[in-house]
């Protein structure tokens, strides 16, 4: 798939068919994932990737949201470093779904409501923070039910302004 | 290009070439910065395009290291309404440069060193703050001088845990 489609099409889906993710496509994931760039090329993010259903599950007690993280069938915890910022997690998952999608695995970015518990839950050292969770797999059949969500965005005219606010 | 390949050779640059980037393309760069995802799609994040000059070269002066803003054709000020998270922001701003090398176009995120100037230069709403200003444009010749940047990421095993830290 082209790079511009699958940038516009990507939708974040949380209904996922429990077949895995092949190795191959996931290590195209992650491999996607590590060469986002970052400020002053830091690389304050790392990859803990969650296959094992009761990984999955206690990870997800972390979360308010998290029920998908039982049936997709991979999560990507994204961890920052000490002093890591969230825009290079944001660079760094967007990567990763992107590429995902491109492979027909969808996505969705979950958070960890109780951080101290996902740290712990992910055997982080002191420091470290969960930015973010990628739950991933092959969508649901018949989901996403829609095909784009350019009608739940902004209007381009609303969202861009020009020289000044 | 396909999406893994735009994706993994994607490269930050701040050696510009002057010539402007076609409406026709930076319409698809904001785009694909439109259809990133967000949390909850409360969609925080906002694009303020510079492309005059004058204007580039007054943002660049609340950034440390962002002397090539004026050479740069296109700036995009990428801002988070108030509430609105850095992670965010990354992932938009991510899918504007992959789409952007998607089609030849480079760019480097700059960080604005004195965020209060930035937020008044662009005439921001009280509580928007600029997350990253995105400088973009095809490269100066010879640019860059590396093919890619692997040899400068994490090894992959260094990055990726399976199941626990």
């Amino acid at each position: 798939m082209d790079a511009y489609t699958a940038i516009v099409t990507k939708r974040d889906t949380r209904a996922f068919d429990p077949r895995p993710v092949p190795e191959d496509v996931l290590g195209r994931i992650l491999q996607a994932g590590r060469m986002a760039g970052s400020s002053k090329n830091t690389q304050p993010v790392r990859f803990v990737v969650l296959q094992q259903p009761e990984r999955r599950t206690e990870l997800a007690a972390c979360g308010d949201f998290s029920a998908h993280m039982h049936e997709a069938p991979v999560c990507i915890a994204v961890v920052l470093t000490p002093g890591g910022g969230a825009f290079d997690a944001g660079r760094a998952a967007q990567n990763m779904m992107v590429a995902g999608w491109a492979e027909g695995v969808t996505s969705c970015p979950t958070s960890m409501h109780r951080p101290a518990g996902a740290a712990q839950a992910l055997g982080l050292p002191p420091g470290h923070t969960v930015a973010i969770v990628l739950a991933l797999g092959y969508p649901r059949p018949g989901y996403p039910r829609r095909p784009r969500p350019e009608s739940r965005r902004l209007p381009l005219d609303e969202l861009v302004h020009r020289e000044s606010w």
